[in-house]
């Protein structure tokens, strides 16, 4: 007997599942999958790097289209937004955003992959047009609208200094926008310790974006007759804008899901199993940005919004709507990102993480090169390696360097998933040869120092 | 009461181990460092780079000179060669090489780390002034002799297809020489399958060095009134040549232990524990070239005489000498080269090495990118992973491409060290970022497809 699948939402979690879903279960399976957007299985973290002008194109941030979706035997309706979920009735009711009209659909299996919304505060005056939160296609467009011909932006300001904040700060400064970053935190990238934070901030002040830290916005007023179109007032002091840029993460999507009855976590994510499946409702799943991951060195829920998780949760789901088996354990917290040509990069807990979940830890910070010293173009790195104090276990590694640094955050993703100790890290079999890294690799130095600390003690 | 440690070889393991004691133990430790040639502490693994011009001075190859080494408090000897160990006695009879006069001279500890000798098979001619190893700087000196003034080399010929062998090929080329390549193997870098071997191999001939494989050399004669110096005749016809490098890797040097009577192991390296203790000889330590090494994966005895090794090797020594507890706990086969803007890097069995030892394996070789397919600059990738059968058990990676390639071999060799199935391996959590990674990970798409075959299978 043919089943239905209904997916809801076209991008990189539910586009992975209905593909995986129909390659494996062909005639057997009808997949429908609504996105509200235009677009479906598209980059999101291509965005700042097509406004930056590093990406020519939007059609290149398209891993699939909607035609090449339905040429793989799925119904792909764009511009369609799922408004209800009724699990026990079974159906979707689908409003159609073009004709304006809603239908209501019977599923046997349904995909929740919502995706997520990137944050908005509710500060005075932060709804205005000229306001830009950075998740779909059409944000993107919307930004690059504001770039582009008469009555141009000149002045941008971001809120937030995360990923996304430091990315589009970066990108308008490509553009010839002048840049304000303002971040309540004191040092940008709170994902990082404050103290290999404020790396990346001198960076971009280097790079000639105004960083302005422990600055938090209060309101945002559109005073007629002015430079700009809007005044930002901080804590800090107002800056003029003609264009704001939110970079203050995103939440998940899940008011579709909440209002179907399904539980949600404490981030407002779903919780699925590790087969992707939504505990307690039969044949609903659940991927990507609008679910929570376990993290497996705390073993708690928490909310990780990246591309690499939505594939692979997507196809996990799908290769288990197919009648296969897939898993996705969890995560060890790995995150990367670019400001210029300073590459940064995570992994594991860092230290505030890992004091909020009660492990006593230490650090050690070392300064090394990508290339054996003498080798052209070694080029300066620091490595921070975050240990718990009582056992030597790994819990983090920081990173921060130039051309060739940001992947080395693999070795200790891997070291953290494993849950090495420092000392056990330090004796790593990892790649050498002169023009990739010093005879002692930087972040075995660090494990070194971080395990000698830990024998002092 | 003041002890002595002797020293035999002033590289890496020995200068390591030296100093690392010292600083342990100050006045309580006489530390005595005995080195055939003229320097201490330098990367040997750094030659080719230097007569290939991207390393401009032999002084950069250096790490610490017999001074700085004095000015640590150890007393350096250079051009001083022990020539006989009398673990009896207690006593080392050591030759100054300047001087012409022996002179014997007691221990309580010692260190043997008398590293490796290149190996020179027994064939007509190989004997001649115009034969070079690469070794020590040393040997990097009279290759570059040869490559200047008047009468400079103009063709090379160079022996064997490994590591140093295509590292001195392309520095040669460098130098503007004319070079051919000669390997007895199917494919050159034997290191890794012959199928990524032929990528290198193809990369070679491009950048304009004839190679040679299946090639054998047979003799070489020194006609006169010739244009060049050498023939070298093969089973693939005769080469002209004004210099002949040796490419075919190194050996243990270990005739000193042996007649001590120390037991080598089946490559005729010493044999120590994970303290770097020659078991059965008291106070009798070794370290660097002339020790083998357990492989992790297979439990047995390999030599793989790597400067990263020996640095870890002596440093272990030198703190176990100094009171201190340190191991090394053996390797899983990493290891790196480049050739050109080709990076070349494995981890773990090649197949051969897997089938050797009565692992069933089976592969999958993957092409991918090193960006996101959209962002510039993304290169070409291979990844082949190699898992053994019945199991998932990830055995052994190999990577090739170009920037940012190489280093990516370091996440294979954590998880080949912790014995990570490839389906596990497949749902590792990676650094993703647009200009680090597509969405999924050249590494984990690779195990991913292995897993598939073997759920197939």
């Amino acid at each position: 007997m043919t089943e239905r699948l209904v997916v809801i939402g076209g991008d990189a979690a539910g586009m992975s599942a209905a593909s995986q879903a129909k390659r494996m279960r062909g005639d057997d399976l009808d997949v429908i999958a609504f996105e509200r957007g235009t677009s479906t299985s598209y980059s999101a973290c291509g965005i700042p790097y097509w406004i930056g002008g590093q990406v020519d194109s939007m059609d290149d941030l398209v891993a699939r289209t909607p035609a090449e979706h339905r040429k793989n035997g799925i119904d792909v309706r764009v511009r369609h937004e799922v408004v209800e979920l009724d699990l026990d009735a079974r159906t979707v009711n689908v409003r159609d955003l073009e004709k304006g009209r809603n239908e209501q659909l019977g599923f046997d299996q349904v995909m929740i992959a919502t995706g997520a919304t990137p944050v908005r505060p509710p500060i005075d005056g932060l709804d205005g047009p000229d306001v830009f939160g950075v998740q779909t296609l059409d944000d993107g467009h919307a930004v690059l609208d504001r770039l582009t011909g008469r009555g141009k932006a000149r002045k941008a300001l971001v809120v937030g200094g995360g990923y996304i904040g430091i990315e589009m700060a970066e990108a308008l400064l490509r553009r010839g926008l002048e840049v304000t970053l303002v971040d309540a935190a004191p040092a940008v990238m709170s994902t990082l310790d404050p103290d290999m934070g404020r790396l990346v901030q001198d960076a971009m002040i280097k790079m000639g974006i105004d960083v302005r830290v422990d600055a938090k916005v209060e309101s945002l007023t559109r005073p007629t007759g002015g430079d700009a179109k809007v005044k930002v007032h901080t804590s800090d002091g107002d800056f003029d804008a003609d264009i704001v840029v939110l970079g203050l993460g995103v939440r998940p999507n899940t008011e579709l899901a909440d209002h179907a009855g399904l539980p949600l976590g404490e981030h407002r994510g779903l919780l699925p199993d590790m087969r992707m499946r939504v505990p307690g409702a039969d044949g609903v799943w659940a991927a990507g940005d609008c679910v929570e991951v376990i993290n497996k060195i705390t073993g708690r829920w928490s909310y990780v919004p990246l591309g690499t998780h939505a594939n692979k949760q997507g196809r996990a789901a799908g290769t288990n709507i197919g009648g296969g088996y897939a898993i996705f354990p969890g995560v060890v917290g790995t995150a990367m990102s670019a400001v210029c040509d300073l590459e940064i990069a995570r992994t594991g807990l860092r230290t505030a993480e890992a004091e909020e979940v009660g492990l006593q830890v230490v650090s050690q910070t070392v300064e090394s090169t990508t290339r054996a010293g003498y080798y052209p173009g070694a080029a300066p790195l620091t490595v921070k390696v975050i240990a718990e104090r009582s056992t030597g276990r790994l819990v983090g590694v920081q990173i921060i360097g130039r051309e060739d640094a940001g992947k080395r955050i693999d070795a200790a993703a891997v070291a953290v998933w494993h849950g090495m100790t420092v000392a056990e890290v330090a004796s790593l079999d990892l790649g050498y040869a002169p023009p990739f890294a010093p005879v002692w690799d930087p972040l075995l130095i660090a494990a070194r120092k971080a395990a000698e600390s830990l024998t002092r003690d």
